[in-house]
């Protein structure tokens, strides 16, 4: 008996649909750039992986044997849904994609891989892919920040708030309207799932969370694009996403400061392959290495000035046994950085019971910092002391940990990022990689999105 | 950190994994069997409607353009994702589909078209197919007792709870191992979604519902099957189902019965197209007509005993003015039963206005009982009292409306319902859907799933 009642559209909505690249500021326009180029190599990095190889292996199974959209790494190409069901599984799994830290969110692989694969089977140009990809990365992290803390208690958010990012990327994309996007996020939002309980057997559903996000989202703005209507009041009706799985949303997190805040310059990159809590001293040690000219050998010991959370976390792992644990080992992370002048997925692997690591991990401590422990999670501060062997005491000290909005990477560092991620992932010839960075570089003025890797 | 912690299988996962045909008592195959005219029937009253096509248009373009499954009403075959995607689509549409009281839970939608699609492509047999549909019904039953009334205030438990009841029915059918099945479970389980919001505005997205529970279940399975890890207890782990979507999650309904009782053979069949709470009445006038030889014009006024859920439905729509009104206007429904002996899809469109069905309308009453009101809502008790034009006062009965387990239908009464289904929804040349129903009555002796509807 319910009948249809107009309803004004969300501006969130509005603003997903309507968004223009003039609209977008330069630093914005590059920020979304250097995240899709940090994308491209999390996906490189990903590719080899079980989880993904069968998410991938399924998404070709169930489509066209070939189609417009790559599934990157593979010479395979197929239809969009499948397309972004296999990048969205890659992009995840290295855990060196980047983050949102308000919404705790991580918003590329979820808006990059169904938006790539979407803009190819188009063709639409550079600029327009940015565009949607920024409506994504807007309409996703303000959705995470509205879910709240609660959400995220029980919810992964990367899955729930992405199934929205997609849509909103997508739906850019198709040219929806406003009344369609918003069809479109209701659609996406009466999908959105993804539960953290897998965490307790380290099971794989991380990777089919983005996956699903991917497809999800994708399938809503297609849907809306050919008519099919959804919840108009999706985030804050009786029976919408906060009444069922949220009990501290805020919906005025959805539009706050729509169009002149930029959510999407507030993500950070991750630069090294290890626990978050680990980051701002291995940067503080680096900064001391460099203003000194030290090398490895020349530190007798490093004393690290870290908040409770690091102690809590890294405190228990005294001699870590596998690759995952010495990502939680402050002394390993510390004694690759120094070693290899960053710890890398790489240098974990091959390097992480090495002599010369293991050596200096013994020589690495923690101590509570008040400066440190009142400013976190507002602010990382990482602060070290380093006795050098020919008795010198050197402080280093950074304010934000290297990848975090005040303290981005360089284009230089996020193609040495990604490319070290191409090799970790895939046996690409030498070069392939490297001139795919190069190209993508210049997206914003591809005239035609093609394909992200090139051909064989 | 989270290192891998055994766990012991679910029984529910065993149970799903391991249920043979020879475990199946004779009338639970016979009612699974039963089921499954009565969803193909329903499948192609929902074809023409304009939220499946879109549904199926997408699919379709998604999905490769041959395939070894049948998109049911249309030439085209595809890959048995796609195909589950649309059949679900389409079955719900009409809301003439089955389901189980207890658990508010439509399972035919979620669990035949996944595991026809899949069955096709693997050239499984019509027991094998039977035989995962029921395991996908014990399971997605009790899923959805287990969720409870909290869950279901605001979660469409059909797409909920029909996540795992595809999962189960298909992993079934690729013939998963217990802890590949409960690998299976926890991948359904984190894709499982479905808010009721859509109903605030009549969205379209109960058919996304049916299609994303089908197709997620379906890829929950496949991935299990190729060594994909799901979280080991999705239902009542800390960050799993109960605590994120459910205040009342009673975990002993999981396993209630398990293999005993037949959660499959207690699913209603719906017999008239109107609200659920016009369906005692015009079973009670029918059988009184039946009884005394009366036809339409034999009737000068009908009193209907009724709960009181009935009158607050009911009561307001006095003259309805569109067919879905009409199914709420107590007077039509029984108009309609009278002049025709069935209030059908087609009834209403033609005839809700039609001068005949508006002079009986209009001599039809509802009084409270309080019989009825205390029996409510554990048995929907049928009471009329009938005034004949020739003076006569004659009272019917019915202690449970027709399709309920204690009243279910003849499968001459399936039969007729599935080709009025067919009639309305399609097209089909004469014939032709006849001759697939009775085909379909063979499913458990077949040797190899085909397609359903058979070739143009």
């Amino acid at each position: 008996m319910t009948q249809p009642t107009p309803i004004d559209t969300h501006p969130l909505a509005r603003f997903a649909a309507t968004l223009r690249w003039q609209d977008i500021p330069d630093a914005v326009r590059a920020r979304a750039e250097d995240l899709c180029v940090d994308w491209f190599g999390s996906v490189l990095a990903g590719q080899g992986a079980r989880p993904v190889r069968s998410i991938a292996c399924f998404a070709l199974s169930q489509g066209p044997a070939q189609g417009p959209s790559e599934v990157i790494g593979q010479a395979a190409s197929t239809s969009p849904l499948m397309a972004a069901l296999a990048n969205a599984a890659a992009a995840h799994v290295a855990e060196q994609d980047d983050v949102h830290n308000g919404s705790v969110f991580h918003p590329a692989a979820v808006v990059f891989a169904p938006a790539v694969a979407v803009a190819q089977s188009l063709g639409a140009s550079g600029a327009q892919l940015l565009t949607a990809c920024v409506a994504g990365y807007e309409v996703g992290i303000r959705v995470g920040e509205f879910l709240g803390r609660s959400h995220y208690k029980v919810f992964h958010t990367t899955g729930t708030a992405g199934t929205f990012a997609a849509a909103a990327a997508v739906g850019h994309l198709l040219g929806l309207s406003p009344a369609q996007m918003q069809h479109a996020l209701g659609s996406a939002g009466t999908q959105s799932a993804g539960l953290w309980e897998f965490l307790r057997t380290a099971a794989d559903s991380k990777q089919l969370h983005t996956a699903h996000a991917a497809a999800a989202g994708l399938m809503a703005a297609y849907l809306a694009k050919d008519g099919f209507t959804g919840a108009q009041d999706i985030f804050t009706g009786p029976q919408g996403m906060a009444a069922g799985m949220s009990t501290d949303a805020d919906p005025a997190r959805l539009t706050d400061g729509l169009g002149t805040r930029w959510a999407t310059a507030e993500t950070s990159f991750k630069w090294h392959a290890s626990c978050r809590h680990t980051h701002p001293a291995a940067d503080a040690l680096l900064q001391v290495m460099q203003q000194h000219g030290l090398r490895a050998e020349d530190i007798a010991q490093v004393t690290c000035h870290v908040h409770q959370g690091a102690i809590d976390v890294l405190g228990p792992v005294a001699a870590p046994a596998t690759v995952h644990q010495s990502k939680f080992s402050m002394g390993t992370v510390l004694a690759l950085a120094a070693r290899f002048g960053h710890a890398g997925l790489g240098e974990f692997d091959a390097e992480f019971l090495a002599p010369g690591t293991v050596a200096l991990r013994e020589r690495v401590a923690m101590v509570l910092d008040p400066e440190v422990d009142a400013a976190y999670p507002r602010r990382w501060i990482g602060k070290v002391t380093v006795h050098t062997v020919v008795g010198r005491v050197l402080q280093g000290r950074v304010d934000e940990p290297k990848g975090d909005p005040g303290h981005t990477l360089s284009r230089e560092e996020i193609t040495a990022k990604a490319l070290r991620l191409a090799r970790y992932g895939t046996a690409l010839p030498p070069g392939r990689a490297e001139a795919a960075v190069q190209r993508l570089w210049r997206l914003h003025a591809w005239p035609r999105v093609q394909r992200l890797l090139g051909e064989d």
